[in-house]
């Protein structure tokens, strides 16, 4: 007997046929005797949905009040989900994020899980109950909803098989595993039987959208055995994420990721003096924007211009900021936004004992014609940023030039 | 200053321009220096969205479950409310059931309201915010979210009153106030400006669909002065509900009520003896369903005919408990369930001191040609039950044979 934590996404639970289908694959794991814990996401299209209403009241939404919202999408999930289990004879319990309690910070629409009180949870389990639980929320000390910000829910199934001692975390998503990169973009496309973390941390980041960074930062911290299949295949064993590099042989590259969603911002004409990062990211950070990738090149006449990424719903806000607290006060020549960016990156824990993987991405994207924004590189990957118009491009082509298409047994 | 709860239903926050029109409202009340509560529905629709999904996981949803869905409906409303007055720099807050708390018994789907803890409320109220409150949903004592019922958003909002000791509690709905009966079936009914507590009661149970029951018994135990408004207009008096007859020259009847929501259960060949209504009403009311109008007639050959009344939602669910409970167990020859039938009433304080309104009634139906299948009468009203399809045909010509159409001043 196992105990499992199974979360399914949007699209896994996104109409009442495919939670019936969830439901018949946890009393399959039922009857082999498991324990099973489900976490659920909101119906897809459904948080969508609920922002676009809460904008139409506010144009920039009240972030406590937008989460009350917000977790609503969930909740009704959680309900739907535990009524096709009972449906099927199969005692059930649901769960919202406060009622676990899975307590967080009170960052508004990106909290943060402190902790998580499984007492109710085990004392189901232990009683034969199927527990379903809210991704994606959770409550502060004051009793205030939270949400985890998008994607949050595979960090609720993680977090919560790390508290558990789960044995198994299984993140079912709309597709069989992470693959190479993106099937849609190059059909050649190949599952990967397995991928380490540090890459996996790696592809999230990047866009590959199998699974939020957060999880799998939470699952290496935790030791937790990471799992992502498909549920819309009643077989199938997905891809694994390990912890170490057990494979001798492993490829040197794993994978193209990507992502449409960053903006650029650069701030030209910068005086080029110690203190000016951080006087432009501080007032940043302190709106809660996340920033992703960041450069400085120094200047010839005494200025420099500093570029950063920001999410491209962050934009306006972030330049905003610099425009009302920061251009006057550095002396900045001009702040400029772009939206029509996108980051394309190759990821491989190989690249740590390999050299000329940059070198090659370059000549590759050189050879198309594809102007470089930004560079930007950790031990395991290289990120570049480019015009938005060549995204698809850029993916094929490094697809092939790393021969990702091959299988590697 | 006083404090005002206003109590806004399905229709007055069915989308976002209705919403804001609730926050000008709001707005207003503030800016003359009163302390406002606001106590919502869901958007007008929502909840048999929710109800109807699901029905389509489980035909018989589960109730603790259901809740959970169901809860959702307000919790967008708040959220939105909420900001809809923010975004008029108002200060505003909300809160569902469960975080007030709003502390209620276990009856899922139609749980009763125990105890409101409002320290959070008077807080937020001291510091200048208006509190917006979700109707209709509470907590029980186990942290499970629970619901009043349909129309319990009223009853939240006069419980509120009562726990915060308001000066006045308004019930905004689609309609200006109390009328005779309903205008869309008697165009000539007219609005009451005031009307005593026990004729709304019978009004209210009688399916006027102004004020859920409920809400009127807790006004009226606890002294909320209480007056039905049109969310629709700018101004208007609407109907003050009185707790005494302060008008010397009260009219003898005061409306016309009717409900279509009744099914009708009759237990045939019934042992004429002690004990045998006990036997057949007891599994009903532990199955927690609502029994309405109750009739036994003597029969002749030792075994008699029993009739009641319950909500067609639940005609199956009682027609099932007393057929496999009940009917052998009293050896009744036949169960008999018909939920083509109506309610009709006439409803007035005046009954007490005038006779004939009885004879009146049924000569009026009976020149019709409009058959009675139950009669049930109290001090204040007499109700018959008809048909379905007369029901209209019956409003009309009794409101017209009571002369309600005439202003009485």
């Amino acid at each position: 007997m196992a105990l499992i934590v199974q979360k399914y996404g949007g699209t896994s639970v996104a109409n009442p046929e495919r939670i019936r289908s969830v439901a018949r694959r946890v009393a399959r794991y039922k009857a082999l005797g498991h324990q099973v814990v489900v976490v659920v996401s909101a119906m897809s299209g459904e948080t969508n949905k609920l922002i676009n209403l809460a904008k139409e009241i506010m144009a920039e939404p009240d972030p406590r009040e937008l989460d009350v919202m917000v977790a609503t999408g969930e909740q009704v999930t959680i309900a739907l989900t535990a009524m096709a289990i009972m449906d099927l004879g199969i005692k059930a319990v649901s769960y919202t994020g406060a009622q676990v309690p899975i307590w967080t910070n009170d960052a508004h629409t990106k909290a943060r899980i402190l902790d998580i009180d499984d007492k109710k949870i085990h004392a189901d389990l232990d009683a034969g109950f199927v527990v379903v639980v809210a991704g994606f929320q959770g409550v502060d000390e004051n009793g205030n909803i939270t949400t985890l910000g998008r994607g949050g829910s595979d960090t609720t199934g993680v977090a919560l098989a790390a508290s558990l001692k789960a044995d198994e975390c299984q993140i079912y998503t709309d597709v069989d595993g992470v693959y190479t990169t993106d099937p849609r973009i190059v059909p050649e496309a190949r599952r990967l039987k397995s991928i380490t973390f540090e890459e996996m941390l790696e592809m999230a980041s990047l866009g590959s959208k199998v699974l939020q960074i957060r999880s799998v930062e939470f699952a290496g911290k935790y030791k937790v055995k990471l799992r992502v299949l498909s549920s819309f295949e009643e077989e199938g064993e997905g891809t694994l994420i390990t912890f170490e590099d057990e494979n001798m042989e492993q490829p040197i590259i794993s994978g193209i990721a990507f992502n449409r969603d960053e903006a650029k911002i650069t701030v030209l004409g910068v005086p080029d003096r110690p203190g000016i990062a951080y006087q432009i990211l501080g007032p940043i950070a302190d709106a809660n924007i996340d920033v992703d990738m960041i450069i400085q090149n120094v200047g010839a006449d005494g200025t420099t211009d500093f570029t950063f990424t920001v999410h491209k719903n962050e934009l306006n806000k972030a330049l905003t900021i610099l425009k009302d607290k920061v251009q006057g006060h550095i002396n900045a020549r001009e702040i400029v936004g772009d939206d029509k960016t996108a980051k394309v990156s190759v990821v491989g824990v190989g690249m740590r004992s390999h050299v000329g993987i940059a070198s090659q991405m370059f000549r590759t994207l050189a050879e198309e014609g594809i102007n470089i924004q930004m560079i930007s590189t950790s031990e395991i990957k290289i990120s570049v940023v480019i015009d938005e118009k060549y995204m698809e491009l850029a993916v094929r082509v490094l697809h092939k030039a790393f021969e990702l298409e091959e299988d590697r047994g």
